[in-house]
């Protein structure tokens, strides 16, 4: 039944889920309408109200403020625990991928596939644990680095898929930190800082290619679109924030499509992959899809939150980077809603510092950060419900991973760093 | 006997065509080896005595400064000519197919494919050439402006290479100018100087993502492979050519392979394609994949000594843009060899302009520039002689491509801009 409502809900969308418009968020706004001019009213309307999620996502949103009912008696599993062996392969075999025959080359383009400098290593483990929920077995991991003698079968391709995405994801780091003139990453220098513009962009176009190599050796032409769309999505999603227009910084829409871009897109995509690569139906693909794109959305809905709150509850402990950029997220967003006059400080700009502490205070004012953390939610609990909507399993590996990925999904929302 | 001899050379190189050495400079080299190791000597006495050159390509080497004796006696055709209607075709499905949803990132990127903007289209000219040469007709073309809904018929996939080459040659472009700040191309202000480095570096990435989303609906993955490659080389290239190693910057072998990375790889590869999608055996996709290399060395070659004499034969009278930015080219390299006193000249560099005169003195007294242009010849013939190597046809249009195709190995290495 749950799971009827759900797929009912996801095909009666008036967009395809590529280019899905980023729909949760309309239920908190006012008249808004989609790029087609289809109100989402009756859709809005029939999700926000609480019988009607309650129907679908199986909780009571009133009473989940923080949605980890979800999780309410069932087994809390640590995600990354149970892919380690896994992702030791993967990392490994990273490192030996983005091996270049010229020596500077060489040492840009594995600067952050080094042990120590990997990052949380979200996207693999998110999808390895899709590859096992999907119905497939972890195989028999080989003895440590023999890893490139394995066959190419299905669990191989899928870790392949994982290396790929991990490497796009290194290489639009590469480029956006050469964009921004960044200084640190992954709490080390940024490679641009360490090796100059030159070899950060040529390392970011290396891993690409190799990326592409990769890719290729998979022999699925759909997954190689699927991918190829993911890095033009994350250079339109690039583009998007360079964009000094009010109309468009202002606009709630522009915000979520871009947040797709930039980060949902290459999560949504590539769980597709797996699926697709598995020799899943186009429903079954659909769905690890909108887990992707709604894990991602809620991941980068907690960062813009973060931003401004850092590891405290309090206003202004976060970093302040992306307002101190002139880049406006969600809570600003939010709190433009309640305080129109905020446009006016905005368009002023942040050259002038004291213009930060007059945005923070109307968020203050505002319920800016928390329609934020309830919008994030929304997308969490979407992907949590993608999950209790796959095809029926009783293998205790495909279990434990699929209630990884809910656990996933919570962590992602109450996560303060 | 002709194209017996030729692949039988083509054969027994040591090693593999896409990491081919780039041999024909050892003929003017001394006691140089292979990678592996193996003395050069036996295959250049035979490549490079006079008797076994005519044997191989049919030609006088000693009476063909210009090496247009391969002409002789055949009809000249313009080969852009030949290909024009399908030139316009591929320009206007590029202009379409670099559309993006947002403005800047749309400017920028369809740039470089405006009307007025978009370059000799040699790459274009020569992959449409290679796939009527390898026995494939040309179509009725459609009428102007229904390119899209024309059938994915082995004839457009081909195109879809020539768009594809052309669009990861513009990107690469794109890059390198934001790299070496450039602030012209093509006679109009670079991209990165009108539109700023972000939205070159975007704009590139851009382009690669579409050229692979292109490539991938071309649904063969061992041209995902090829193209991926390509890529991966042109990184390789530009970083090749970043070196401050002494060792790298003097060394024939290293200025070679930084050519074949830069720009033999894309036509070599390219061309390979196109076979490879017209069915042909791994014997006939060598071929041409060796015309490509050839003509990809030649072209540089002839590049590398236009930088120093412009249009005119005169030393000094190009822009002398590769020496000034301390871009050490074959001439120089040449001139080394018969003058060791230019190493001290090279090492101080040329933020002193008196040092690109005495560098100039050098290279005027040295037989540099001569060598260069035997060098390109080689290469050239050698790009011919693949051509009269292919498997025989009658076919009218096939013939006539395959003597444009000759007559262009010719007009690189004789064209003065």
């Amino acid at each position: 039944m749950a799971r009827a409502a759900l797929l009912h809900l996801l095909r009666h969308r008036s967009v395809a889920p590529t280019t899905a418009p980023l729909s949760a968020y309309k239920c908190l706004s006012r008249n808004s309408k989609t790029p087609s001019g289809i109100k989402w009213t009756s859709f809005c309307r029939a999700f926000s109200s609480k019988a009607a999620v309650n129907d679908i996502i199986g909780i009571d949103m009133a009473n989940t403020d923080s949605g980890v009912a979800v999780m309410e008696g069932k087994e809390r599993l640590d995600p990354f625990s149970l892919v380690a062996d896994e992702l030791s392969l993967i990392a490994n075999r990273l490192r030996s991928m983005v091996v270049a025959d010229v020596s500077n080359l060489a040492s840009a383009a594995e600067y952050f596939f080094k042990i120590g400098a990997e990052g949380k290593r979200f996207r693999p483990t998110v999808l390895l644990l899709m590859a096992t929920a999907l119905n497939v077995h972890i195989p028999e991991l080989p003895p440590a680095g023999v890893g490139d003698t394995l066959p190419t079968d299905l669990r191989t391709s899928q870790q392949r898929i994982a290396e790929i995405t991990e490497m796009i994801h290194v290489a639009s780091l590469l480029h956006d930190d050469v964009l921004d003139d960044a200084d640190k990453r992954r709490g080390i220098g940024s490679l641009n800082a360490v090796m100059g513009n030159k070899l950060a962009v040529l390392a970011g176009d290396f891993l690409l290619s190799r990326a592409c190599v990769s890719l290729a050796s998979l022999k699925n032409t759909e997954v190689v679109t699927l991918i190829a769309t993911v890095v033009e999505n994350l250079v339109t999603g690039e583009t998007m924030q360079l964009t000094t227009a009010s109309k468009q910084r202002f606009s709630m829409d522009y915000y979520m499509q871009k947040t797709y871009n930039k980060t949902a897109s290459l999560l949504s995509n590539s769980c597709k992959s797996i699926a697709i690569l598995a020799g899943h139906t186009a429903e079954v693909a659909m769905l690890a899809f909108e887990y992707g794109k709604n894990l991602g959305l809620a991941f980068q809905l907690i960062d813009d939150v973060l931003d401004f709150t850092g590891t405290s509850a309090s206003l202004g402990k976060g970093s302040l980077s992306d307002i101190r950029h002139g880049i406006i997220t969600a809570p600003i967003l939010f709190a433009m809603e309640e305080f129109p006059e905020l446009h006016a400080v905005l368009d002023q700009g942040f050259k002038n510092p004291a213009n930060v502490d007059i945005a923070l205070g109307f968020l203050g004012k505002s319920s800016g950060i928390q329609r934020t953390k309830e919008l994030a939610m929304k997308h969490a609990n979407l992907a949590a419900q993608v999950i209790e909507s796959l095809p029926e399993s009783d293998d205790a590996d495909v279990i434990r991973s699929r209630q990884a990925l809910i656990d996933l999904t919570q962590r992602v929302i109450t996560r303060n760093k």
